[in-house]
């Protein structure tokens, strides 16, 4: 009766009937139980499936389990705020699709996907549409004639372990792996009541408040966007600036090394998140920011729950720019002194460094060189391919293109202004 | 950190290296997880799996999608007390074989399997054994040269939501499906850290009372054993007498309906289980009780959690038989009235009627023919052929076999006392 109860409070705030929600373990499983059931379900149409360059992991992880399995997949690009265009969807769209997903809002730099114009298009050409709502269920429902929906409790700040699966009745769906008669045979396990019910009952209490509470916290996200820039040199806010989640800004700092600064805005007393190119766990660039063409060095996430106070994000925005002048500083950002110069190409070894340290060099020597003059970073960081040119894009300088050097790879840039 | 120490005080509690344990999102999960992985990592060797025919339905479950994905299965059958033999699994091992499976101890009867000697005629043969040991983690470590042991926290009074998948270095392992970098890439997903704390800790906690909490409960289910029989008429007590789990009683009442009797004790306040012929859920006969032979009918499985105080159940003994006989008294039950007689084979028309109401129907008449006398018994329902045999055990009557008839299935048997 618990789990008919929370199902049924569940589905009213996602808005769909309760016989075509499940619970899932997280919000992954149901994302890989989800683009897996349909991908099995619409077999003989073909398997072709497409996703945005910006999807969650879960996401793309299942994308490259497909594509290893024989499947096709079609990655449809987004531009520098981080967007799809429903242009892209249509063009992706093939007879042979069985799947579009498109998340309803990016989880690292916030930017909202036009889903429901998608969702529209995919109906249209007779292809679900798989809508990885993590980021926003708690701020409302899935807009748009959607096939599949996925979350995920802790997103809305419910507790871990309990993800959603809602699949459109009508949705040609055969579920893999062994089930069991848990969950429309759609979630193996036993079911974890409690969680559930705290699932639930947390998304609708959010949901209540969320318009209230989405205005309040937009303001203020508003605000980190519009004063950080102001208040630290060389800093990129990304993401959409309209077109985006209430409580979230992500913004990258030149010359910073996102984990350094992650440590001590920590000793200020702020949790913040960092999709930079040096997070400790992967040593790997943020595909996100990769796809959207923007700087990854120095990247913090900021995430105001439900409920941040004003004064929180007046402190933080107080003690943002001595922070970021302090790892500055100890990383030696630029003065303008040139390293090695021979003929009209400047050289700067950046051999064995790790970023951001060759951008930092880089910044460090463009002065030297005249109008027209070309610099030759030599790297073996793999996040320059990243950041060099985005460094450009950022200083307006030309970003020439990149070559094999003995060791490395060598990145040329012409000094335009 | 909070996770490192989980893992680390699980590990010792299962008797393994840290890095040999992953947390999942529940028991089922580890056990397909931990199958799956094996089977593909041994693709090489065959593709044979070895299982018992009384494992969890999650072991049975992954052993139906692997035969279905082109995979052979061999079922090892159990005696009259659900135990497997080790001359069994040795029977069993071919070279092909990829992986066998052994509970721990059985799930509805209690029973213990002989893990420790079925691990060693496995590790001579370089045939990994996975122990299902979901119902005896908490009362200790799984003995023996065991490769992969599954678990599940809320079996051992932790919370719902975590699993334990341990996998002994060396053990040749591929992990299947979508991964990502969390839980050694072998459980996917946001770890429930909340929940995985609590489990390691509960586990420690019941671990450290186990011993004099087992011979408390194991004297209490003692004289549940022994006293039900001389309690109830007509009563099997089922799983072996001896090497069975200390909290665990499970018999069978003949001409009872086991959904009945459960609604019957939960009024007057104990929650039991039945594995019976005719849960609500599924409508299947118990896949444990077939397998061993015995009744399925009315049947109810006691389970005493840690701390069950003595007067419980003693007030449950005393409960018991009125409760049974009124269970009795509503479904008719045999008081020797014969039905339809022809010539020398007596006639019961069971058909449209659901167990137990042919297995009373038959009590009734056997007195009404003479020794040596044969009854024909119509039915169609399916658990009519597991409990007419089973009856006939029970009582010593001879059980002559089936035949197909106009509607359903005759059964006949012989009076031979």
């Amino acid at each position: 009766m618990l789990l008919d109860a929370a199902r049924e409070a569940a589905a009213e705030a996602v808005g769909c009937r309760p016989d075509e929600l499940v619970f899932t373990p997280s919000g992954t499983r149901a994302v890989h139980s989800g683009m897996a059931g349909v991908l099995a379900g619409r077999r003989r149409v073909g398997r072709h499936l497409i996703v945005s360059s910006v999807e969650h992991s879960s996401v793309l992880h299942m994308a490259d389990a497909h594509e290893a399995d024989g499947g096709t997949v079609t990655q449809v690009a987004v531009d520098r705020q981080g967007m799809v265009t429903t242009a892209a969807y249509v063009a992706a769209l093939r007879p042979d699709t069985a799947l579009a997903c498109l998340q309803s809002a990016n989880h690292e730099v916030g930017t909202e996907q036009p889903v429901a114009e998608v969702a529209g298009v995919c109906r249209e050409a007779g292809v679900p549409l798989l809508v990885d709502a993590a980021q926003s269920l708690g701020w409302g429902r899935v807009e748009g004639d959607w096939s599949v929906v996925t979350g995920s409790a802790h997103k809305w700040g419910g507790p871990s372990g309990v993800g959603l699966l809602v699949v459109r009745k009508g949705v040609r769906f055969a579920a893999q792996g062994p089930v069991d008669e848990r969950e429309s045979g759609r979630a193996a396990g036993f079911e974890n009541i409690p969680a559930i019910v705290a699932a639930a009952a947390s998304l609708r209490a959010v949901q209540a408040e969320a318009a209230q509470e989405a205005a309040r916290l937009r303001e203020l996200t508003e605000r980190i966007r519009a004063r950080v820039p102001r208040l630290v040199p060389d800093v990129e806010v990304v993401g959409d600036p309209v077109r985006r989640l209430p409580g979230v800004v992500t913004f990258s700092c030149l010359y910073v090394d996102g984990e350094a600064l992650l440590h001590e805005l920590d000793r200020a007393g702020f949790s913040v998140s960092s999709g930079s190119s040096c997070t400790s766990s992967t040593l790997t660039p943020s595909h996100v920011l990769k796809a959207m063409g923007v700087l990854s060095e120095g990247n913090v996430r900021v995430s105001l729950p439900f409920g941040t106070a004003e004064e929180d994000v007046e402190r933080f925005l107080e003690v943002l720019p001595g922070t970021v002048a302090a790892v500055r500083e100890k990383l030696g950002a630029p003065t303008g002194e040139a390293v090695v110069q021979e003929e009209e190409v400047l050289v700067v070894d950046s051999l064995g460094k790790r970023c951001p340290i060759p951008v930092i060099e880089l910044a460090k020597v463009i002065g030297s060189v005249p109008v027209g003059g070309m610099i030759r970073v030599l790297s073996d960081d793999e996040a320059a391919r990243l950041d060099i040119p985005a460094w450009c894009e950022m200083r307006g300088q030309e970003y020439v293109g990149e070559e094999p050097a003995d060791q490395g790879t060598a990145y040329l840039i012409r000094r335009t202004s």
